[in-house]
């Protein structure tokens, strides 16, 4: 799904800047700048942390340089907050990340249709996904504070996802969905049919004539074979569609093949 | 698409298992520890390494099993190789991660797209992913060992993700395409996927060898002109993605080629 006025530049931009990831009590300040990296990469800037857990040096330490690469615009303009209630202040939609199965019963999504979510919703206000600690994730009274809770399919027998791995799920989903459309067509990029320059049918046919005449000649294959050879070996170029350069390189090494032949070919 | 005979757990699982995670010269034993950790939650298990620049303890350090995080296993069981075109053996579709823009004309992928294929040609055989070096990614020998370059959409500004990251998204990908059977509009074209009997990497590695001796012996090309030249050719072939009968029907002519060498080829 992708609402009808999204499609231009400034109007994506809008919708990425009303996309906040919170982190709840984050331990380790790697993934914090982690996080910040994986937001970045697809766009995202607005950080939030509630209780991040850091060292004398503050959250922006070391680590957390080194994992941002780049991205240490995000952390310089991270907000901090004390309680998560406070973090999500002016959002309409909260969706909580959860690996484990709850008790709680709560409205789900999987990361795909959260992705979606979070784009068609920011086009009318502010947003949030929540990523909760390294070890317990989010407590109950925090997944309160959500309209649903985001899931990524994983393997049941290793379920948990590093903090910054899921951020950047989550992140790419939303990118997927705000810029394809999610998945409609044109997911195949750059793919044959759109170079400009493939070879005609007609030069194809010029190229296989070339090429049987030459295999008869270096003694490859006789007459009677021809039909048959013939048939496989223009299956296997038409697979390969050869622009006219590729079909020029081709005759060439056919032309090399029979130079005592005096070059007519 | 979802080919049907994936829908019960013992295919699944075999499925996983011929999906290949080959990493070349990583830096950092942290970034193999968590693609170890990304892929297990995913539910892959065949992690490869092109040398691996580990330290005195080799790659699986304290680095490595901090952010593998449970999935040591993993580690134990991956395989060190000398050079890319090794770990690639047996592989009949080979996808390699690239964020840069290259000049070099080559059909791509985004990543939903990538963990289709991944997905529908694992049916059928294994099959690669490539992810290169943290800083440099993938030289163009290595890209010309790949059928498609598979990109992961991401902001222009900031393109550029974390290894583990990336790894992230496709294993991701992977799985949401062999349980939910992806999003289902058929992004999947061409036919190729369906032959049983596609050459393996290694199979296209002694042909292409092959040729260009040939080429060489018959003074189409020089040495010199070989490295483009040979690219050039890989591209073509990638695209035909021959199976073995016609590698075998190609290798056959370039016997031809050369009869006065006294057949050694």
């Amino acid at each position: 799904m992708r609402p009808a006025d999204v499609s231009d530049q400034a109007s994506q931009r809008a919708i990425l800047a009303r996309i906040r990831f919170v982190l709840v009590e984050t331990s380790l300040s790697g993934n914090i700048g982690a996080v910040a990296r994986a937001m970045k990469n697809m766009g995202l800037s607005r950080l939030a942390l509630v209780r991040p857990k850091a060292g004398a040096q503050g959250f922006a330490d070391a680590d957390a340089l080194a994992r941002a690469s780049g991205a240490d615009d995000l952390l310089q303009a991270a907000t901090v907050h004390e309680d998560l209630a406070e973090a999500l202040a002016g959002c309409r939609l909260v969706l909580g990340s959860s690996a484990r199965l709850r008790s709680l019963e709560w409205p789900r999504l999987d990361a795909a249709a959260g992705g979606e979510r979070l784009v068609a919703e920011a086009v009318h206000g502010d947003v949030a996904l929540v990523l909760g600690r390294e070890r317990t994730g989010l407590s109950n009274d925090e997944l309160a504070l959500c309209h649903f809770l985001v899931q990524i399919p994983t393997n049941p027998d290793f379920s948990s996802l590093n903090v910054a791995a899921a951020a950047q799920v989550f992140a790419y989903e939303v990118r997927r969905h705000l810029f394809s459309g999610g998945d409609g067509a044109g997911a195949l990029l750059g793919v044959d049919d759109s170079r400009p320059d493939l070879a005609t049918a007609d030069e194809m046919d010029g190229f296989h004539e070339h090429l049987m005449r030459t295999l008869i000649r270096i003694d490859y294959a006789d007459a009677e074979q021809c039909a048959t050879l013939s048939r496989r070996l223009r299956r296997l170029f038409h697979r390969a569609r050869p622009d006219r350069t590729e079909v020029n390189i081709l005759r060439g090494i056919l032309a090399k093949m029979t130079p005592r032949a005096g070059g007519a070919d």
